[in-house]
């Protein structure tokens, strides 16, 4: 065998024990500031996103249906009083936090990196003493692993219907629970191997309770994988590049180099980004331009005669439904967003609620929305043309949508998207502490003061 | 679309929901007699291999690193004193029942079907009553559903890497399950699905503790999902069959007649068969040759000059270790299984002890076997010669061994089994005790009389 191909054979035959290696060789100070803010952000919006949907119906479900089986009361539902068992603190974390379709996304992947590494690690932090920076670095490493994951087999893993937050999100998980643990490096390995063989979930399940359940179940199995693997259980040590292991069985593509080139260098979590509106990524470009121009000229649905969009194709063929009749019907109309951007100069959850869809002023004003398809709009833009009654015509074309890589979302935004999600369930001022410690994290000497800070619901003793 | 195009859609449009339909339909009584009695023998031999295999290090491990975080103690973990929570006892005994290799195997798709199933139902009827029949009934429905899945699928969902037993027997758990938590149509659908979008396990990880954990996850994820279910958890109603479901993620080949046709006619569980020897079912005939061969002419290891086979060439590729250190290469030794054959007359688990593979008589004697590969000789026969120190010639040729669907255990030799494998660990009287209550489990009221016997280690106050 000469050197190259020595080479080579390395580095499709130890890709998990380098991935292992980089996880546990990793140091907080050697990580760039920029990352470690990007970090926050990520943190921040995962908080929101999961106290914000700490109240749906499948977050009930599990309490009722598992929570008698679930360990003693150590770990904490985010948003509520409830007290439940790690592994089910990690499930139900992960669940309220993707139930918005509202939360990160890498966009390279499609994975929701946030949510898998996130509930399970603030379900470890309440077990095992966890400082701010030691969370923020595992989550940071966690979003790295998954997302390498992804990187090596997208888009054929998606496509053929793997929901990939899920499948590689299990790994990101278990990497991150395992670098708090302080694993050595085969335990490392095992834990890697342990989460890999329970990596699941179809994209099928897509409209179901099953899609949020996907990423809990990441983050309960990663949990679980690390704590096992700290006792010894073990595993294959090539769990992700063997011959019956994850890249293989689970993909016709296999680009290790994803996995393993400049590990330390860069950073995926500095791709991530964050959803300004609680609907479809499709129909953000029509929303941000119809904000900038109520922005700009102070627009209020009286103002406006009609709206003329021009959009992707993708745009009608997915979100396309002229009148929605429930919420979650509007996140799929084109017509209903761009009437609450004007309306409400947002499109959060709130306005995505029954009462939004069902608002005269909101159903009025999306029946004088039209959009019209052209194959040369791209993806990412629109052009928008407002109409108003006093018969000016005001136009924008949007470029890139504001949550967009190139555009993204400003802390203040994150700031108001949080607020808006955390407030009714937190209350107002307890919200804006929970903002302060999230941006604070790196300074917490116990992660738990944070937890506890998001976990407690409005008026409840607990919070004191 | 004419009548035939329309069957056929049908067909392929509403598996999971004609599977569902059937698990709740079937009535106890229109089973024949012969596949409840079949169902017996897979109880007992279950019960065996989990109480024999209880004391295995990976138990140990789940016991010290998820305990703690496990539910109340309601559940039983089979032949040890621990009580834990349910889904956690779905889990382990599932991992004990498999960890010797020593359980069940529908051979047609090398699912061990008893092991996903029945511990989940032994789990679950620690918590609602059950009586003997309908967990029997569960039992059949729960392997009735896994091994069609496997038929539909097999061989290209094992050949890719799947294991089988983990990746089907998650729905089935998840079917009998629900028959016991007595599921609407909807819910037993939703319950399918939630399984089946759990669906897991890597051939890679065979020779690892994983390897286990595979059968005890897809108990414990097939039992976590008819309770979801039973609360309203929704999950896609077409999970086997969509685009991007069950059998078009996870496999290149769907017969889905297999799963839907002469559903309540032929039941899967009559061709399940149990394993006579604790090793590799390929050198079970020439295990079976020696046996036969020391009964008939009341050989000793003293009176055997050598002994030679004739085998079909997978013998030597998997189980040509010459010289086995310890008892788990022991299983992948013809040499040493043959040597111990003539020694005890059996090959169970104690025989692949470390002790036993040290013994200097087995060392002796197994330098005296000498296999020849002959291509010609199918792969369920062997011929054995063996050469005596008075010089006699003693041959054999067995077709199929003992253990086969041709030649399967009599009840007598499951019932010696059992005993070789629960004896140490619950005690003589109650081993045999044991067994009783399995052969009548028809007859119990309820069924967690039965979990109590086999879950109480020798000498434990528990067990009174």
């Amino acid at each position: 065998m000469n050197e190259m191909t020595k080479l080579a054979s390395e580095q499709t035959t130890s890709v998990t024990a380098r991935l292992a290696d980089y996880v546990l060789a990793s140091r907080y100070e050697d990580i760039p500031a920029a990352v470690k803010a990007e970090a926050v952000r990520t943190l921040l919006n995962w908080v929101g996103v999961a106290v914000g949907g700490c109240r749906h119906e499948s977050i009930d479900i599990v309490l009722e249906s598992l929570g008698p089986f679930a360990g003693a009361g150590t770990a904490s539902v985010l948003g509520r009083d409830e007290k439940t068992g790690p592994l089910q603190a990690a499930l139900i974390n992960g669940i309220s936090s993707h139930v918005f379709d509202f939360d990160d996304t890498h966009l390279h992947t499609v994975i929701h990196p946030a949510g898998p590494v996130a509930a399970a690690i603030t379900a470890l932090a309440e077990q095992v003493p966890v400082s701010g920076r030691d969370f923020l670095h595992a989550l940071i490493l966690g979003v790295e692993v998954e997302c390498r994951l992804g990187n090596a087999v997208y888009p054929d893993h998606y496509d053929v219907g793997w929901h990939i937050t899920g499948s590689a999100g299990v790994l990101g998980a278990a990497a991150a629970c395992g670098k708090l643990l302080g694993l050595s490096a085969q335990e490392m390995r095992w834990a890697l191997g342990i989460a890999a063989t329970q990596s699941s979930g179809f994209r099928e399940m897509f409209g179901s309770m099953c899609k949020g359940f996907h990423v809990g179940s990441a983050a309960k199995n990663g949990l679980m994988s690390a704590l096992l693997a700290a006792k010894g259980f073990t595993s294959s040590e090539q769990a992700i590049e063997a011959k019956r292991g994850w890249a293989n069985v689970m993909s016709t593509k296999q680009d290790y180099g994803e996995i393993t080139d400049g590990l330390g260098e860069s950073f995926e979590i500095s791709l991530n980004t964050y959803k300004p509106f609680a609907c479809g990524i499709v129909i953000h470009p029509a929303i941000d331009g119809c904000v900038q121009l109520r922005n700009e000229h102070g627009l209020t649905a009286e103002d406006v005669e009609r709206i003329d969009l021009t959009v992707h194709p993708l745009v009608l063929e997915l979100t396309g439904k002229a009148e929605p009749r429930v919420g979650l019907e509007g996140k799929f109309s084109v017509y209903h967003s761009c009437a609450v951007a004007i309306i409400h100069g947002k499109a959060g959850e709130a306005e995505y609620s029954d009462g939004a869809v069902r608002d005269p002023v909101a159903v009025d004003l999306r029946r004088r929305v039209h959009p019209v398809v052209d194959e040369e709009m791209p993806k990412a833009s629109v052009n928008v043309v407002v109409t108003t009654r006093d018969g000016r015509r005001l136009e924008t074309f949007v470029e890139h949508a504001l949550g967009s890589l190139e555009c993204p979302m400003t802390d203040a935004q994150l700031d108001e998207k949080f607020t808006d999600l955390c407030q009714p369930i937190l209350g107002i001022r307890e919200a804006s502490d929970l903002i302060g410690l999230c941006r604070a994290v790196e300074t917490l000497s116990d992660v738990r003061k944070l937890v506890a800070a998001a976990s407690a619901s409005q008026g409840s003793d607990l919070r004191a």
